[in-house]
């Protein structure tokens, strides 16, 4: 890669802006899980359709990055690592566009939830969303450094995204058969957990598809009770 | 098309190749959603476990399938339409694989639930396992003729399968609400009409892929009320 750091042909242009939209991209899903779970745990369900509007923003975004990348497959004909990241450009894509939707999801659910009196104070739901958030983060910083040791380290989190997932529906889970007037609240809050869990999934499928362009090894299916 | 049928060269046979593969792919997911089913349908335990270990199965295919497109982007930098079925074809491919999943789910929850007293009848739940797994194989349909009638008719049957998703949730809701010893077993049950709620989002993920082949146009985003 460095000898074409100072090269600036128009086919580098156009690899370094993929690149550049994928990050932005990243961005804009951080901000929208950042939003969504501040809509709820400030009961702020204005913030919430905020997030839920924005998420065309995000699917625009996306559209556009494919379109970018099957441009270039279509006019550059990439070889080697060029052509690795560009198919791996349209997989963490994909991805990204998954995390936002999941992001309107838990707004959706959030501006249902600020409707009744609150359940019980939020403590795991916010660190799932800040692991979450730090595993995008991460999983594209590998990407942009071409790291597969960050990578790993975010599928590493999955594991406790997962956990703690667990550990909400169990409690939850309590809530509703002691109390039955809790249930619907209660599955409104499983739903988000879900959400967030979901989110950690695709950030572990980015971090896949990083180590895979890098070292050429396929870990999707390796580690033993992932799907 | 046409003036290739008869060709036979190793390209052509690569992409028949692809093809058959993802069809083949496509008849192992559906065959995991009917066995899921069945298996809690008929209280089979042992059934839901061939499902989930049958899901290693569909990894390993979903992995040789993308390293045959990936081998025909490098190797053959196929241009305009083949270029278009390759990309295609890896979208498609991923779909098919959280299908798979899905699935495995499934038969993850019937486990669980066939260890305890079965709530009530299954009505709903077999019609929405019937009506996803008409979807994959239309929409594969639709990939194998180009045919984007056929992928449309998928996305109208997704909105059916929402639609039956949350007909589903309110009757458990009830049902948790009224007697708190079903929370769980009726939870279970939500989470399966879940997963095929996922499928069915799956299989029109596929027919928008097959859409965007056939006319190159995005439909991805058009309708209202989809992610």
């Amino acid at each position: 890669m460095e000898e074409r750091v100072h090269t600036n042909t128009q086919y580098e242009r156009e690899l370094r802006e993929v690149k550049e939209s994928l990050i932005y991209l990243g961005a804009l899903a951080e901000q929208s899980i950042r939003e969504a779970l501040d809509s709820l745990l400030k009961r702020n369900s204005e913030l919430a359709q905020k997030v839920v509007d924005g998420d065309t923003g995000i699917d625009r975004l996306d559209e556009q990055i494919d379109e970018q990348c099957l441009r270039i497959l279509a006019l550059r004909q990439p070889t080697a690592r060029d052509l690795r990241f560009i198919t791996t450009a349209i997989k963490i894509n994909g991805h990204l566009e998954r995390i936002g939707d999941m992001a309107a999801n838990i707004a959706e659910k959030a501006i249902i939830l600020n409707r009744e009196p609150q359940l019980k104070p939020y403590i795991d739901i916010p660190r799932m969303a800040e692991i979450t958030r730090g595993m995008i983060r991460k999983s594209l910083d590998a990407l942009i450094n071409e790291d597969h040791t960050l990578a790993e380290e975010v599928k590493r989190e999955d594991e406790t995204v997962d956990n703690l997932n667990e550990q909400i529906f169990r409690e939850l889970l309590t809530f509703m058969i002691e109390d039955p007037r809790t249930t619907h609240r209660a599955l409104l809050i499983m739903q988000i957990s879900k959400s967030l869990e979901r989110i950690s999934d695709h950030a572990e499928s980015i971090a896949d598809a990083v180590i895979f362009m890098v070292t050429g090894e396929n870990v999707r299916h390796k580690y033993p009770g992932t799907n």
